[in-house]
């Protein structure tokens, strides 16, 4: 598994499966609206086997998300967008994914049958404006969920998700049956009890022995002893993970002994 | 104003600062660490003027930092990021940003300064790691903070800031006195009292018939009504602001009554 900390797009082949996340919607940007939906499908996708290695957000502008599109989905094995798909005028996520794409939007008959099946049930009236809610690029399969009516859709490698946090959730749901996934990337946490700076340039040494495995290490306030690090070690090997665990610990047992002989 | 919506990079000119957000941190992807940096800067610089315009997340690697980077410092006023300035191997900010500019890294005598004091008086060893803090970019000026020694810098329009929240929240306070800001952008929010696929069609009509306002709309669970609405006009002109407001208030009086004569 030479270069696993590359990011040189979708290679199915090697076991890898790769993925971007578009955020579409000004009320992030203007930060109204706080996201939630960045870490969860961070989360989500490391657990299924899907490397995240990208995340845009950008505003409700079509030029913008057809951009921010088809730079993602050429480099990565699939991309999620979540936002824009309501009804109102500035939902433009369907007409700009069926522009990136070169095709036309069209009603889907399905889910006009589904909207207007959820309208009769809740006493509104099957309007222009949810209407809009049906509509999706041609060649587009339905991506539903339990809540609402209003689908989502799954174009190429393209899965178009609500931007409201628990319906995005169940459209994540039920993708992921009929996602690739690949080697799932293995981690570890070792809570070292020292400050980050004092093990810097012991982590670069062992990451320099390990190449197959990534190390990170991630400061926090203790309130025992103040100052202390998480070093998480990360591989999709878990004989090579677990080596290079052993190998941080060895190390930060020297580093405290060394620490406390000073102090003394 | 013309064409307020459209971005087209830093305009100066024409009162609107822009700027783009770049999250480095592998953490983030993997879903260990929750970011909460976006939503704060969002707000933040929406408050004291400047339009935050697209955010990216992208790994520890140098050559995604490098690329993003240059696209995003390129096309914004300014360009923020968070991550990557600690002590360790995966710490590669500094020598990303610089090679993005092409200039070299050097140790920077004042952070030294700061440093060496900082581990004098909590009993550290000023070593290799700590040494790794004190680089930044050649022509950078030191972003100092309140909390921890180690400073971020900014170079060209490039403010680079720590990860941890509160140490980039004071880092963000250090610049500000020195960013550009333009015609702030003002708010209202209205609630509707109804559901978003109600008056779909009605806003868009508003929106057209405004076309220096922004309007977008946000549904909601309502404990007492079910399916509620946030509609939110946005716009630099306070008097075009307030006539939005008022069109939006209008239809929504109109479209409630006529919801109830509809169920009567």
């Amino acid at each position: 598994m030479a270069e696993s900390g590359a990011n040189s797009g979708a290679k199915p082949d090697d076991g890898i499966v790769t993925a971007a996340l578009l955020v579409i919607g000004d009320e992030i940007l203007s930060g109204r609206t706080k996201d939630k939906n960045i870490g969860y499908i961070a989360e989500y996708l490391t657990v299924i086997g899907i490397d995240l290695k990208e995340v845009r957000v950008v505003p409700d502008e079509e030029p913008e998300i057809v951009t921010a599109l088809n730079a993602l989905r050429a480099r990565y094995t699939y991309v999620f967008t979540t936002g824009g798909i309501g009804p109102t005028h500035d939902d433009i996520t369907a007409d700009s994914v069926a522009k990136a794409f070169g095709v036309p939007v069209r009603h889907d008959p399905r889910a006009v049958e589904l909207m207007t099946e959820r309208v009769r049930q809740t006493g509104g009236v099957m309007n222009e404006a949810r209407m809009r809610m049906t509509r999706v690029p041609e060649g587009a399969e339905l991506v539903l969920n339990k809540i609402s009516a209003a689908p989502g859709f799954w174009i190429g490698n393209v899965i178009v998700m609500a931007g409201v946090p628990h319906i995005m959730q169940t459209m994540l749901e039920y993708v992921t049956p009929n996602l690739k996934t690949g080697a799932r990337m293995l981690s570890e946490s070792v809570r070292a009890d020292c400050r980050e700076g004092d093990i810097g340039t012991e982590l670069g040494e062992i990451a320099k022995q390990h190449p197959d495995v990534v190390i990170g290490s991630y400061p926090f306030m203790d309130e025992k002893i103040g100052g202390n690090t998480h070093v998480v070690v990360r591989s999709r090997d878990a004989q090579k993970l677990a080596a290079a665990k052993m190998a941080v610990e060895a190390m930060l047992q020297r580093v405290r002994a060394e620490l406390a002989a000073g102090k003394a």
